[in-house]
């Protein structure tokens, strides 16, 4: 890891407000896409080297005004996090488990040798942020606030090396249900010629270059009908480590397994809540490595039940069908099983305040 | 590979200038920093899926407008590349071989899901460019004004996807000579941690994510007195792959190797040149795997004679020590060697216009 040192790094910073006075006109809830459309403000922080972070405020949604020689163009001292704000049956706006978002990415940052953020105001930036633009929730079942948390090195200059200037802003983007026809299974292919990360690498980051990689790999396995890559390790190509930009698990011969965190994979925010409500239920779930060739032969045994990715856009994200060494596998009949959807059913329920939260997970706004 | 259909791909794009009416005040050619400087001017040309790259334009240079979701601070697509403008004796400007950036640079579009540039426009605008900002060429000896192609995905989406939307830019810095003190030999440290790339990966792009993963371990091995990391390979930690951000060439008992390029290894241009010319000295060079363990076990037994970095910015690095499983490896006593000084004359020679120029590298402006 590499640290920075940050001056003022654990002081919670005042935060500012400037309101947009020409507000937008807000998308119907029906016509949501992922991502396109942004709400009228956003959360901005500045790093410079002198003095540490500073300036936290909410302004207008606006550009930003780049040097062309900014370093995150040419290096690409990058990361973000993704997390939700869900408005509830009776008109509350809550956020799901924001402090691990949070805690993420500080762990990001330390990989991509980007100062640390002071946790306390990060979360402060992001409910102040979502509640000036609470009217932005939309309030149709399954959909829900995406909230960018994300860092940028702003430095102008052209040497590698660490940036001695940073961004560290929030946008909001209203976003529709992820499966307009309720929870649907989809097909994955394993990737045979791209890797996605190796341990050494940055695959445990949540930082921009893992995705940029990752596009040939997808567009290549779209042309064949399929929704995500299956990624096997960087070493060997034997060992499962996600899907698509998903964690993964499967239920074989009644026993939930997942890939550990091997270095190369992302700690998933909704792969750890996932595994807590199975060990609350009285399911263990097995974290070890799993090697491709393991759930082939459980497919063909009979033995492979379910099989699901897990991330914050989808939640759940069943699998019906798996393409391998030329060979389809299909899982479930091509149908959503009872754990896929009993996972699914209770995550969404605490996160829109349905079913009771006994972990503390949500966080009021 | 990753193609992207691109409208007008053959088509040499006109360029349109504004000149810049406010030029800057010049910095002294004795005090150029790499990378900080940059000259009035900038080149650019947009992508849009439905219209193709249009727009081709000299401006004055100045911030870009980017809004906050663009996809470039997300997903990181964005390539680059580095060659540089010198002036002969005789107060020429010239070029060293920008056709295989240009070439480089449309390979690495490919890997990364980018929109691939037509090569005459690209070669133009660097020419159009350099030439409107001419008198920035610096005049002392091995000074020159680096040069900067880059392409980022300007969309403002957050889906993980190709962008719809690109610019590519030029922009342009003059830089100092790169040894204070004329070439020196730098002490190196292999580094077992963090891995650059892997076969599979994007460690053949020229893509900023490469560059944000390498930062930790160039920290690291900085903090213990190392100018750079030599790095393996990411499968087996077992095989030299390059150094800092150059290729490596090592002599050892006579003969010249260097890694072969395996698919992780940046396919660099000076590396290219340095094996050309030792082909024409009648030196054959073994672009080959090569094993940290054999360049150790030729260095105890006093074979390994010589060692140097191969890159844009330094031309020839020579090595002069190198760290590796705890322990120290001294290479020709710390002194440039006598392989390494003729490359790097004779190279550096040839970009100045100070001796001939036998394979057509050199294009004027």
């Amino acid at each position: 890891m590499c640290h920075i040192d940050t001056k003022e790094r654990f002081i919670l910073q005042q935060i500012s407000i400037t309101e947009n006075p020409n507000k937008k006109d807000k998308p119907n809830d029906n016509a949501l896409q992922f991502g396109k459309t942004f709400t009228d403000h956003m959360f901005i922080m500045d790093y410079d080297k002198e003095i540490g972070w500073h300036d936290a405020r909410v302004v207008p949604y606006q550009p930003l005004a780049m040097d062309p020689a900014s370093m995150v163009f040419h290096y690409g001292q990058t990361v973000f996090e993704g997390l939700k704000a869900y408005r509830t049956d009776r008109g509350d706006v809550q956020l799901f488990r924001p402090t691990e978002n949070i805690a993420r990415l500080n762990r990001s940052n330390a990989r991509m040798c980007i100062p640390e953020i002071d946790a306390d105001t990060a979360l402060k930036g992001i409910q102040t942020l979502v509640d000036i633009d609470r009217d932005w929730v939309p309030h149709l079942e399954g959909t829900s606030l995406y909230i960018r948390p994300f860092v940028i090195a702003t430095e102008a200059y052209l040497g590698v090396a660490p940036a001695s200037k940073y961004a560290f802003m929030v946008i909001l983007s209203p976003v529709g249900a992820y499966y307009d026809a309720g929870i649907n299974p989809v097909k994955i292919a394993v990737e045979n010629e791209y890797i996605r990360a190796v341990k050494g690498g940055t695959g445990e980051a949540k930082t921009a270059g893992n995705y940029a990689g990752s596009m040939a790999a997808q567009e290549k396995v779209a042309a064949l009908g399929y929704a995500q890559v299956l990624w096997l390790d960087g070493h060997e190509k034997k060992y499962i480590e996600e899907v698509g930009s998903m964690n993964i698990f499967f239920k074989i011969n009644g026993k939930v397994i997942t890939p550990h965190l091997s270095g190369s994979i992302l700690p998933g925010v909704t792969r750890k809540s996932v595994i807590q409500l199975l060990n609350d239920w009285g399911i263990a779930v097995e974290e070890r490595p799993i090697a491709l060739t393991e759930v082939l032969e459980a497919s063909r045994k009979g033995e492979l039940e379910e099989a699901f990715g897990a991330g914050t856009a989808a939640v759940i994200s069943p699998i019906g069908e798996l393409f391998a060494d030329g060979e389809s596998y299909i899982i479930n009949n091509h149908k959503t099983g009872d754990l896929s959807k009993r996972v699914y059913e209770t995550l969404t329920g605490i996160q829109y305040g349905r079913i009771e939260d006994p972990h503390q997970w949500i966080v009021r706004v």
